[in-house]
């Protein structure tokens, strides 16, 4: 379903203070350091197209946020139900191989594609309701589109950003996916909307 | 994709401690109050078949969160990144109308099934990405399936299901959708999967 034209190129409008409230921004290129372009705190934001990788700290550092068009007014907004919350975002980029409708992902049920495997086209609120048989995945093959796995069903907890365009789409260790993750335990992926 | 075999008979197995410790109890039907069951808070739970619905309180009274097939060992694992945090589960019930290939779902731009009309077949991160201009939603009506709505992009916030076989699909009013719902405020929408 689609029902309007939507811009092609990613753009970001920030705000210092929660509901688009203080000093504001537009980005339509990455931003590696949101205080060395006069913000101190990113409190609330507004992406106006394309996708977006947000992160707690500065160099697309700590925790990733998947961040799809739409209102953020406020951190509960975008941070994910973590046991610690990020209510600023230090550093955004856009994500550029999003590609909603053709969108491939192989996942290995070991690092360096060992072990069993699975292959995705689609968006996945529960892996173990597809019959994958464990709550990790110790390995990602991104073959086309971006997608985003999460800690747990639903799209809940941590989340990482998965890339056909970054490592040649190659994530063979959970180190790999993301410098906070702590475990490899994934039970749901989807494909990241452009 | 489907990778193995899955029981269609709903089971959720629930501890009174978290990371499956404690008192353990499994139920394959509806539990209205989870104290009268014995169990004064539930802290971690596995969801062993079918879809469920998780209610704060008893009655399935208050915030709602969809419980797919995995593991939720503590509350961040269910509970949505809402600005209060539910650490309890008080009653809870099985989502018998879940079909998650065959989903048909029509929003509203205002109640009553007035205004701007979209219809959704596909899970959608983020309604403002497919062109729906306002980012709140005014009425739903429930074709086929079991979908829940969020309140902001990439199912974050406070969630509501909608189920087509309660109230014959019809939610007219915001009030239908959830009683502690504020407001319309919905900008993305997902099949449940069972």
């Amino acid at each position: 379903a689609s029902w309007g034209g939507t811009a092609t190129l990613g753009q970001i409008v920030v705000w210092d203070e929660p509901f688009f409230q203080g000093k504001r921004h537009e980005f339509t290129s990455e931003c590696y350091s949101t205080p060395e372009r006069g913000f101190n705190t990113v409190r609330s934001f507004r992406i106006e197209s394309g996708a977006w990788v947000g992160f707690e700290h500065c160099g697309f550092q700590g925790q990733q946020f998947v961040l799809e068009r739409g209102e953020y007014p406020c951190w509960e907004a975008w941070s994910g139900s973590n046991a610690y919350h990020v209510d600023r975002m230090s550093s955004f980029r856009p994500i550029t191989c999003a590609e909603h409708g053709h969108s491939q992902l192989l996942l290995f049920e070991q690092e360096n594609f060992q072990g069993r495997r699975g292959e995705l086209s689609d968006d996945c609120p529960s892996l173990p309701a597809l019959g994958w048989g464990s709550s990790a995945v110790g390995s990602f093959l991104v073959c086309s589109g971006a997608w985003v796995c999460s800690q747990y069903p639903g799209y809940r907890g941590f989340q990482y950003l998965l890339e056909s365009d970054s490592h040649a789409g190659e994530y063979k260790h959970v180190r790999e996916w993301g410098s906070h993750a702590q475990t490899g335990q994934v039970q749901s992926i989807r494909r990241v909307q452009q």
